[in-house]
C-alpha cells in the first residue's frame, strides 16, 4: 500500500489527513504546532520530526500550507522535503499559492528526480471533512493518474486542468468567482431586506433558477443572520485574490468587477475584520448603506 | 376545471402556455402577433380577440409581457383584462416589471374585486419548456395557495416571498445575481484562457466547489466558444437591472459591484450587441483586454 506523508495539519489539513487514514493509507505526519500532530498520532499516524523525515519514509508527500513562502521553506529548506525525497516519489502541493512559485517548485523537484503536482482544492472545511473537495490538478497526465487513488480519498471532483501550475491558476479563478459571488449575494441581501422581503424563502427560490450558486446555498443564510465565524478567513481570501489579479494584470486581462470586489475585501480588513469569515463582506455593504435599509 | 387565460406568447410565454394545455387546463390565449396564436390554437387553445375577451372567459388570467408599460396597457386599457375580469377571478402577472407598477396594478385590481399576484420567473426558455421554472410570488397567502395548482404546471420551485410586489423585488435580486455572475465568469474565462488552461475541465472542477453556479453550469461553455444566440437578450437584462438598481438607490442600498456590472452591460449595448444573449458580456472583457490574452 502507498505510504503517504502529510505536512500541514490546519483547519483543512487535519480532516484531509484523517480521510487518508480512514481510506487505509499508511500516514506519516508533520506540523509546526504539536497539538494537531498528537491528535493524528492517536488516530494511527506515524509522526516525523521534519519535512525531510516525512519524505524519507513516504511514496507520496502532500503539503497543505497557508502561503507560498511556507511551501517553499517546507520543500526547499535544509530539512525540507526535497532534501530527502525518494527518487521517483510524488510531491502533491494542495495549498493555494502562486502559480509562478508553483512552476519553480516543479522544476526544482524535477531536477532532483522527484515528481510534482499542484492540486489546490475548493469546498472548504465541510468538503475536507466529507471528502467531497473539488481538486484542480496541474501536472503530467501520468503523474495525475498515479495520484488519483490518493486524491479520491479527499475529493469527489478531480480534474487535470493542465501542466504544473495550472491547478493554481484554476484555483485563482475559483477565488475570483467565490469572492465575487459573496459580494453579489451581499448586495442582493441588502436589496431584499430594504424591501422587507423574507430572505430565507427568497434564497430558496433564487437558488432554483439561473441565480443559483453554492454561495447562495451554503453561505447566504449565515451571512443574513450575521454569523461570520470562519470558515474561510477574509485575509486568506485577499491573499488568493491578489494571486488572481496579479496574474490577470501581468497578462493584460482587465477585471473591472473583481477589482471592486478586491477593494471591498480590503475594506473588511481595514475595519479590523480580516479574521472573520469571507461572508463578512456583507458588513461593508451594510456599513455603506442607509441605516434604515 | 379551472379555465385559464394566457396573454403574451413570446419566447417564454409560448412554452408556458403549452405546459398548461398539457396539464389539462382549458386555455384561452391572446397575443399581439398572430403566428404564435395560430400555433397554440392548433394545439387546442381557444383564441380571444382582446385581453378583455380573455378575461371574460377565464377564472385565472396569466400575463407574460416584456415590460411595465405592456402590462399596464394589457390590464388597464379600454379592452384590457380588468375591463371584463370576473369578480373574484385571479390575475397572475408573470412578466418581469417594476415592483412599484406592480403594487399600483394590485391596488387597481383590488378596487374592482379582482385578485392579483406577481409571479416572475427564473430559469429561461429551457426552464419554461421543461416546466422547471423558479417562480417568486407576491400576494396574499390565500391567493398564492389558490394559484399553486396552476403554477405547478409551470415551475418546480414556487415560493411566496411576501405581499404584492415582493415577487418582482426578488426577481430584481435574481437579475443582480445573474448579471453579476455572468460578469465574474467572463473575467474567470479570460484569466483561464490567458494562462492556457483547458476551460471545459476548469468549468467542471470549479462547479464542484464553492465557485459553483447555474451560470457556470449552463452558460459558461457557450460563452467560451462565442455562442451568444439568445437566450435572454442583453437589453432585457439591462431593463431588469435598472429596476433593481433604481430600487436600491431609492432605499439607500449601495451596490458597488452591480453598478460596474450595469456599466458593462451598457457597453455591450453601446457596441451594438444588445440583441445578443447576456453571455455576450464576455465580449466587453475581451475587448478591454490584451489581444494576446
Amino acid at each position: 500500500m502507498t505510504s503517504i506523508g502529510f505536512i500541514g495539519l490546519g483547519i483543512m489539513g487535519r480532516p484531509m489527513a484523517r480521510n487518508l487514514i480512514a481510506a487505509g493509507f499508511d500516514l506519516t505526519v508533520h506540523n509546526r504546532s504539536r497539538a494537531a500532530v498528537d491528535e493524528l498520532a492517536r488516530e494511527g499516524a506515524e509522526v516525523a520530526g521534519s519535512p525531510a523525515a516525512v519524505a524519507g519514509s513516504s511514496d507520496v508527500v502532500i503539503t497543505m500550507l497557508p502561503d507560498s513562502p511556507d511551501v517553499e521553506s517546507v520543500l526547499l529548506g535544509p530539512a525540507g522535503v526535497l532534501a530527502q525525497a525518494n527518487p521517483g516519489s510524488l510531491v502533491i502541493d494542495m495549498s493555494t499559492i502562486s502559480p509562478d512559485v508553483t512552476r519553480s517548485l516543479g522544476l526544482e523537484a524535477q531536477s532532483r528526480g522527484v515528481r510534482f503536482l499542484d492540486a489546490p482544492v475548493s469546498g472548504g472545511e465541510a468538503g475536507a471533512r466529507a471528502g467531497t473537495l473539488s481538486i484542480m490538478v496541474g501536472g503530467s497526465p501520468e503523474d495525475v493518474d498515479d495520484a488519483r487513488p490518493v486524491l479520491s480519498a479527499l475529493g469527489s471532483t478531480i480534474a487535470r486542468v493542465g501542466p504544473v501550475g495550472a491547478g493554481q491558476t484554476v484555483k485563482a479563478a475559483n477565488q475570483v468567482l467565490v469572492a465575487g459571488t459573496i459580494a453579489l449575494v451581499s448586495e442582493a441581501i441588502m436589496l431584499l431586506r430594504a424591501n422587507g422581503i423574507d430572505t430565507s424563502e427568497a434564497f430558496r427560490v433564487l437558488d432554483g433558477g439561473l441565480a443559483g450558486s453554492a454561495v447562495l446555498r451554503t453561505k447566504a443564510e449565515a451571512m443574513a443572520r450575521g454569523d461570520y465565524s470562519p470558515g474561510f478567513r477574509v485575509d486568506l481570501h485577499r491573499k488568493d485574490l491578489r494571486i488572481a489579479l496579479d496574474s490577470a494584470r501581468r497578462l493584460g486581462v482587465v477585471t473591472p468587477v473583481s477589482s471592486v470586489v478586491d477593494q471591498l475585501l480590503l475594506a473588511v480588513s481595514a475595519a479590523g475584520k480580516g479574521d472573520l469569515d469571507h461572508g463578512a463582506l456583507l458588513t461593508v455593504i451594510e456599513g455603506l448603506s442607509s441605516s434604515t435599509a
